[in-house]
């Protein structure tokens, strides 16, 4: 059969598996923790803030949000947070970094039967290297996908170097993912298609407006439905 | 002229470019701010035993070592330190993660240099993705390497996943590092050969005895003895 796309990219958090959850969950505990000293909005608006302040020195990941933490807590308390808090606070990172993998409905099916079909799947994703390969390992979905592409940003720039990497011609490429800003139109805007599945939630840094009709572009409600856009 | 190898890898951290005093120095002061609670000794010692427990979960890289002092400093005080210390860990990291690249003796120089008489460069080296990205661009020498590899750790089977990656034959491949454990041994295990300039500061987790007489291995005080490996 004459294949739409000879390649097929997955993101991998909230894409492939649930992460944004855990983020959300452990935001909600530091806000209580200083609930002595603000309000919930405040610590959760803080936090974000000095995470977004924090990105160029940190990137993306969940040990740039532990830091982010320590250091928000310190200053919304003027200094007076507890440091058996602050312990806690390291704590609730690690239990974040030991998560197990949960897929997200269907996902890892659907990997496998692209694979048997012949397409040749790449997961290209941000974020903290050893994060990263330790939940593809965990997965154990490795062995579905050609190459595996970690990136501290997912900017055009970057995602044309893996196509040059790889030889792919981007007529030939079809990216999945639940981040419009970071998935879907760096993809589109270098000539490739993507499908885009929302997750239920999303990190604020990550949301982008789009009222413009795109093309080579399809939204989904799950994995499920890919079989449609591919033709299958 | 035939080219005894025609592929040649570098460690960057203290190969290339210094790394490992930046932590040194910082070390050092985190023991000075703790003085109050034990010696700086012990709380060396007890900051390398927090790294290394957390090795598993962190990974390598400043990220790391920054939570690591602020778990060290928390618990080796019994919760007493004050959080302006905690703040000040936080901003050595930041620090730690904005200097400049500093060279070592004639690295650039032979990499250039290298490049030009046509052999195939590559750097691999562990660590955190986005600060050795960061590195790389700030010392403007990507343009010399063919690729770039950044890998979580430095086992036999990273390095032999890169080799197959790139289709470069073992025997081929020559590796340049200051690391006799991550940069050296693996690459004679696999049957590759070596280079071994060591750095003056090594950090305890890469120190390893070899009493063994070594084959295709070469220790150099610098590297700008590199052309008699390489009979240029």
């Amino acid at each position: 059969m004459n294949k739409k796309f000879k390649w097929i990219g997955f993101d991998a958090d909230d894409t492939l598996w649930e992460n944004e959850t855990f983020f959300r969950e452990t935001e909600y505990l530091f806000a209580k923790m200083l609930s002595e000293f603000c309000d919930k909005e405040t610590a959760m608006q803080e936090l974000y803030k000095t995470e977004l302040k924090n990105l160029k020195d940190y990137g993306f990941g969940i040990k740039g949000f532990m830091l982010s933490m320590v250091e928000t807590a310190i200053q919304l308390s003027a200094g007076k947070v507890a440091t058996s808090n602050i312990t806690r606070m390291i704590e609730m990172g690690k239990e974040m970094l030991n998560k197990p993998v949960t897929f997200i409905d269907g996902s890892k099916e659907v990997v496998k039967s692209l694979s048997k079909k012949g397409y040749k799947l790449i997961v290209v994703t941000k974020g903290d290297l050893l994060d990263q390969e330790r939940k593809l390992a965990k997965a154990d979905i490795d062995k579905y996908f050609h190459h595996i592409e970690i990136m501290s940003d997912k900017q055009e720039a970057n995602y044309k170097k893996v196509l040059n990497h790889l030889n792919i011609e981007a007529k030939d490429f079809l990216m999945i993912g639940n981040s419009l800003k970071s998935d879907i139109l760096p993809i589109l805007n270098i000539g490739g298609s993507a499908v885009y599945i929302p997750f239920h939630t999303t990190w604020i840094h990550e949301q982008v407006e789009n009222n413009t009709k795109l093309e080579n572009f399809w939204e989904l409600k799950e994995m499920a439905e890919l079989e449609n856009v591919l033709g299958l």
